[in-house]
């Protein structure tokens, strides 16, 4: 425990530490952790889909795909995000290639626009309330549109739902929440369905309150026991607030991050006032492609079995960065709790990420001495609303991109840079 | 002349007209010439591109295309766009299936955040251009926005100048014109190089005035005399006002009008400033299918060669539709001036629609009796700002989708509802 070393102690091991440090550096690493990308393997699955024969490019409904038309998009590939995502295709409209336009196009309709053709714009001095972490171009859509951010403490359940109910309760210029709820961005936690229950049932002092339900990751276990959770839209309906949920899910992590399609889901208002709005921005989003995932997969067992290719490619990677973590950075001690070494971290059942929190104050020097080492990693800081993470603690570790030996050439980098920080940082705080 | 018989000769007429009416509205028709759609014989010309070999789908950059990143497009596809607008590839940044989408948001940023950091958006009272008849789509985009629509007079040479120099130079609330300068929307004008000057140059009241410049038919030519046209870009520059305009193109009546690519080309700082604004909208747009159209053409050459079958597919039923309204609505007369029968309209040298003109009050009633007859055209009025055409004469014909038997049909009926509705439309005024 580098903690109960003495000053002396301290600065020998810091010594020791930099020299380990400094042989790493000198191999001259160019590896690159900082997003969450598929990795070439876990592209290559879909490949088939790029040269499958489409039939004449008609959908079950006769429409022909190549031509302008059906701004919601197909049936037949509204039908598989209906399986997916647990509601009817009627309450779902496609989009193009990203969920991420389709929440940016949401916020901005709201801000600006009104969430109904009742209720006015979110307008000026709009806020929302951010579980953090988070996922940092979430933050970065609502700064952009001048929506001020409440930071929300996240744990293994969810977010604090005291604090949420209080705050929303409280401020009409609250008006939304932005989350991953299942395998959240970066921690991997699962909301519970006591969470789930009270985000649909709890009394907002705005009328157009509205969640934002990024449900990224709702397909990507990679566990024996995936997690399960409540609809939040039937949830939202049972609590008395059928039009407070917007879900969004998408294939970018599925197929192809840059050639995927994505959905929103909601209430029918909800949908029907959305219809009327895209309307205006667009004659219809690209339906080929849609065409080719809905002949891809065929159906929802399609997807099912496909996610399990991808568990084979990016399982071992979690595993290699919680074994490189336990072994380097986990104190020698007989109790199996990490939270007492030089950091905290748990392995996720799902998602793309796994949430390292350093000791308070060692996050950017951390991200600092890997980036010298030529190991890039995701910003300290870009987990929290306006990269400001208030303890300097959070790192977010992307595993899937790199192949498997720049991995641990990565990791061994990162514990290296965790170590040295960390006697950095607890031998200025015994000056 | 219909003009020149008595009542009782015009009763009879009528008579007459809808003894042929009823005999066409017998037939039971169910034919749809409402959208500029292409045929699928268009369609069919580019279903190579859906199947061929994407070698590796990497980029020429070496960028995997099947994965997130690039937000401003993929360089091949970029250069293809770069030639087809006359800009260099630095100026232009790609969209995603549909250039009405990046007008929608383009329109949007600078109507709620600006058209640059230092300028304050056009905010609340905003009014706008709008050279008429013009595209219904962009009007209903800037009606959304809450912007005021202005209608300026369109001729052969393009928009009224005069009146668009005075009123943009006089009033700060005017933020901009939205127009398709080549082969406009539904006239087929081409608008001559002084126009382009003019628009350049021009004074404007408003520091933030912009140029929506809807290339839609850049290279729609069925004519052995293309139209050619100053680049608004390079004149902008010339006229010192280098960040006026944004210029759109897309594929959608190239490839696909369900599954294309677009672009936006403009200044360099415009194009800084829709980066990093784009940049929190999207990780990317579809790159996959951007290399698709790059592997597909290969270069500017490929796609004028691909431009010619559209031609030879369409220009038959532009010649079609011209021929019957020849014979059928022009007056007796030795004079080749077509203006003083039951309509004027002019064959154009490219683009998608012909623009027919009946005598005023008629064009609603015209649309009413074809869509009785079974035929669906675009709405009367829809060319105009609020669907309000002030002289009720504009009617958009659209010959591309239907196949030729369905196309003579239809102008069979909307001969003779043109003919029914004059003559009731004279009628009246005789009485």
């Amino acid at each position: 425990m580098y903690e109960n070393l003495s000053k002396n102690e301290l600065s020998e091991l810091k010594a020791e530490l930099e020299i380990k440090y400094e042989a790493l550096k000198a191999k001259g690493l160019n590896l690159d952790m900082s997003r969450g990308k598929p990795c070439k393997e876990q592209l290559d699955l879909s490949n088939a889909m790029l040269t499958m024969d489409l039939g004449g490019c008609k959908s079950e409904s006769g429409f022909d795909c190549r031509n302008y038309g059906m701004p919601e998009g197909i049936p037949e590939a509204k039908s598989l995000f209906a399986a997916l995502m647990g509601v009817s295709a009627s309450r779902i409209i496609l989009g193009g290639n990203a969920s991420l336009q389709l929440i940016y196009d949401t916020i901005a309709r709201a801000r600006f626009l009104g969430v109904s053709e009742e209720l006015a714009p979110w307008g000026e001095g709009a806020k929302f309330l951010c579980p953090v972490p988070g996922y940092d171009r979430h933050f970065t859509i609502l700064e952009h549109f001048g929506i001020e951010m409440i930071n929300i403490p996240l744990s293994e359940n969810g977010p604090d739902m005291d604090l949420i109910e209080k705050l929303a309760s409280e401020d009409e210029r609250i008006k939304g929440v932005i989350c991953v709820p299942m395998y959240s961005n970066p921690d991997g936690f699962t909301y519970s369905d006591e969470t789930v229950r009270r985000f649909a049932a709890m009394k907002t002092a705005a009328e157009d309150f509205r969640i934002f339900w990024d449900n990224a990751y709702c397909i990507h276990h990679f566990s024996d026991s995936p997690a399960r959770q409540l609809n939040i839209i039937d949830e939202c309906k049972k609590g008395g607030n059928p039009d407070r949920a917007y879900v969004f899910a998408s294939t970018s992590k599925v197929t192809f991050a840059g050639g995927g399609i994505c959905a929103i889901a909601s209430s029918p208002a909800n949908i029907e006032h959305i219809r009327k709005q895209l309307s205006v921005q667009t004659i219809g989003f690209d339906k080929i492609n849609q065409l080719r995932h809905a002949k891809f997969f065929v159906d929802y067992g399609g997807i099912i079995i496909h996610m399990k290719k991808h568990r084979k490619i990016i399982e071992p990677k979690f595993n290699i960065v919680c074994d490189m973590l336990e072994k380097e950075l986990r104190p020698n001690s007989s109790t199996s709790d990490c939270s007492h070494g030089l950091g905290e971290w748990h392995k996720p059942r799902g998602g793309y990420f796994i949430s390292f929190n350093g000791l308070p104050g060692t996050a950017k020097r951390t991200v600092e001495l890997c980036s010298l080492a030529g190991v890039v990693l995701t910003g300290a800081g870009a987990t929290f609303p306006y990269g400001r993470d208030p303890e300097d603690k959070n790192i977010r570790i992307a595993p899937t991109f790199p192949p498997v030996d720049e991995l641990i050439s990565a990791m061994e980098v990162f514990c290296a840079s965790v170590k040295l920080a960390s006697a950095e940082a607890l031998l200025i705080n015994k000056e």
